[in-house]
């Protein structure tokens, strides 16, 4: 059982900010994340995407604003439980929460603060009657390891950044790496359709299209799948698919928390903690809602700091806490390093 | 008469903040502070001292902060009344608002927003009976415009950074420099400390310590003081006296204005705006106050935003608004210029 004082659910920005703003009260933190990697959206969706509305960022990419994060919070030592759906929650005798995920991993904490933006990012899938049974056996819809596929057959489908990126990506790995689309044009960068194109050339990346996926087949594990191009229908024999067609977002499991939910969002209490309907559950940044609500990373970093003040006392019911000002004290990481201001020097002249 | 849509009165992080997001609903904004540069603290008080806790900045000088926001806010071109005090506020008929200065400067503005941070900074003077009469008369307490200096007989009294950095600047500018301290020791950056020293060995600063002024004497403008060093007493001919003993907040003639204010800060409505008891003005940054406050950068930067929305509501009650993600949209800037993510490329593999 992991145990900690501020259960985070969500690993974008609001919930690595939250570690910051947690770590100066002395409270440890665990972030839970579907994702394989923090950063949420800003990781998943559009790392090279320029954001300008950051305060004191011009413009900053979405990737290096995570990047920039994950090192503000590192001397607070945050652990992590990626690729795993937070999906039920138990309420303690001791008022602690018991939240379990997916793949059953327990985690133990006084205070769980939900940020989970716009949800779990569910992996849009292809529409293919028995994909279900070839999940984990042949099938994936995100790549959490690359070497799984050293010197296997794959086949990646998807027309995006994502299939261009790890066909490109798995070529120098796989045996033989197919990329199939429905259309003749991708959506990605410049760069990466080039390569394709380079690779494909080369013989080193199979590339059919304008074609579609129609049937998978095997027994334990997926050894076929059927693609259609042109109204023809072929077999390819391959180890892995892998369709990278987005991800979607959804609220999941939490909606059945028993929290008060309003248009798919958590409602809270912003006159003062950002605190849900049940003591304890708190949920900041853009899974949350309340009048004037908006989903802007920068709310969501108030919200946070707000929250951990809350947090604190719910943890801490006795003690008095004095708010730290980091511009005059610095910040103290729990592995005893410090950072701060070099000191005013005094000297005489004489 | 200066007109604009939002009057921001403090041009610290929070007041240079509430441009950008204005400027995303294509208000406009003029900003009024007491000191003669933009910044607040970040820039009077404290430039070169690290800050830890804006996120997505492992550390950022306050200094560069500033240089940040001014240049995140360039597009939208604000006005800046600076070097005075916002003093009197009248309501007009038509529900707007006029705000002069101290210097009788005038501003017109249907929403007006405090972000006062912990006041005006008011310099602390030395208890010279007669300091009042040489105001402006050869008597300054922050140097606005060196070049009024050259060729001038100047004496600066202080030990802290302003006193010695000003010494250093204006030895190069002035007939003469006198630097009047009552201790030997300096508090202030070492480089400094030793830069004052070398100038003093070139008889280009003239170094007086310990010691204090006594008096201030002229007839219609300054032309002497008195300068008390080891109970002896002598008098300096001189054309400007600066002293330079740092600047003490103040929530100054605003707490006048009818606002409800509680500790020295000013009550808003944090369920919704951060408005104050006036409709039309509202309290961002320190200068507020509400249950849970926290007197935060990070703070500001929110509570600006969601005023923005409501002043926008305000200044056009009958048009329906619509939020726009910079993510998706980029920024338009007021000079037609705009800044956006490069698109993504289709392009077709043969």
């Amino acid at each position: 059982m992991i145990q900690t004082d501020i259960l985070i659910i969500g690993a974008g920005p609001t919930g690595l900010f939250t570690v910051f703003e947690a770590g100066l009260l002395k409270l440890k933190c665990h972030l839970i994340d579907a994702l394989p990697q923090p950063g949420g959206q800003c990781s998943e969706i559009y790392p090279k995407k320029p954001i300008y509305d950051i305060p004191g960022f011009p413009e900053v990419l979405a990737g290096d604003l995570v990047t920039n994060l994950m090192k503000q919070i590192e001397a607070f030592e945050p652990g992590f439980t990626l690729g795993e759906r937070a999906e039920t929650i138990e309420k303690q005798k001791d008022d602690s929460f018991i939240v379990t995920t997916n793949k059953g991993t327990k985690h133990q904490a006084k205070v769980v603060a939900i940020a989970g933006g716009l949800g779990s990012f569910e992996p849009r899938k292809p529409q293919l009657e028995n994909i279900l049974d070839f999940e984990d056996k042949g099938v994936e819809y995100i790549i959490r390891d690359p070497e799984i596929y050293r010197n296997k057959k794959v086949a990646i489908a998807g027309g995006g950044d994502s299939a261009l990126d790890w066909s490109i990506f798995l070529a120098d790995i796989a045996q033989e790496v197919t990329l199939i689309h429905r259309r003749n044009e991708f959506r990605g960068a410049l760069d990466s359709v080039e390569k394709v194109e380079e690779l494909k050339k080369l013989g080193k990346i199979n590339l059919v299209t304008p074609a579609e996926v129609t049937a998978l087949k095997g027994s334990t594990k997926l050894e076929n799948i059927t693609i259609k191009q042109n109204n023809e229908e072929f077999d390819l024999e391959l180890d892995h698919f892998i369709p990278l067609f987005g991800l979607s977002p959804k609220l999941g499991p939490i909606a059945n928390w028993g929290l008060e939910i309003e248009k798919n969002a958590i409602k809270v209490d912003n006159t003062l903690d950002y605190q849900t309907n049940i003591p304890g559950i708190y949920a900041i940044g853009d899974v949350n809602t309340y009048p004037g609500k908006l989903k802007l990373i920068l709310c969501g970093f108030h919200e946070a700091t707000l929250m951990c003040q809350s947090a604190y006392k719910r943890i801490f019911p006795d003690k008095k806490y004095v708010m730290k000002y980091t511009t005059v004290s610095g910040v103290d990481g729990f592995d005893g390093s410090r950072k701060e201001a070099e000191k005013a020097v005094v000297k005489s002249i004489n």
